[in-house]
C-alpha cells in the first residue's frame, strides 16, 4: 500500500538492503518489526518493495520519533541478528519530506 | 545497488507506484528515463524496487536540480504518458537527507 494523506514537514527512513540467500527466521522477524513500529509514537506509515534490493520507507512525525524506535530493545535485538544473520549491506538515510504530491486513477 | 558514498545534506525523491497490469512501452520508457536523468546536473544516485507496490528513489545534489529535471521536456511527456497509460497511482515525495549510515558485510 502506498502511504497517503499525510502532511509535510514529517520524516522518511529509506532502508535500502541487499540480503542474504538464505534468511531463515527473517520474515517471522520483519513482520514483527512492523507490527512493533506500528505501535510506536509518531510513526504515519510504511511502504516495501524488493526485487534486486529492498528498499523500505517509514514515515514518521519527528526525528525523536526516530530515535525512540531505534533505541527500542526488541528492535536493537533485531537490527544486531539483521547484521548477523541477514543483511549483506544496507543503507539507512533519515530525511525531513519538505513537499509531496499524489495522483490516483478515478477507476481505482 | 545501492547507492552509497553520498554526503549529506542532498536530496531524495521517493517514487512510490501501483501500476496497471497492462504496461506496453512502460520499460523502454522507464529505461529511458533511467539514463536521461544521470545525464542531468546533480543526479547521484538511483534505487528501485517492485512487488506489490514500486518505490524508485533519486538522489539529488540540489532542490533546484530536482526541478530542473521535473521541467525536462522528455521526462514531462514521459510522466503525462504514465499517467495516461501505466500507473493506477503514485506519490512522490521531496526530502531532505539529513544523516545517512551503512553496514557491508567483508565478504562482499
Amino acid at each position: 500500500m502506498i502511504v497517503t494523506n499525510l502532511k509535510p514537514p514529517y520524516f522518511a527512513v529509506i532502508f535500502s538492503t541487499i540480503v542474504e540467500d538464505s534468511l531463515e527466521g527473517y520474515l517471522e522477524t520483519a513482520d514483527r518489526m512492523e507490527e512493533l513500529a506500528k505501535q510506536q509514537n509518531g510513526f504515519l506509515g510504511m511502504e516495501s518493495a524488493r526485487t534486486e534490493i529492498g528498499i523500505t520507507v517509514s514515515y514518521w512525525q519527528t526525528e525523536e520519533d526516530i530515535i525512540a524506535w531505534k533505541n527500542n530493545i526488541e528492535h536493537t535485538e533485531a537490527r544486531i541478528l539483521g547484521r548477523e544473520k541477514w543483511y549483506k549491506q544496507y543503507q539507512l538515510r533519515i530525511c525531513k519530506v519538505e513537499r509531496e504530491y499524489g495522483f490516483k486513477k478515478f477507476s481505482l
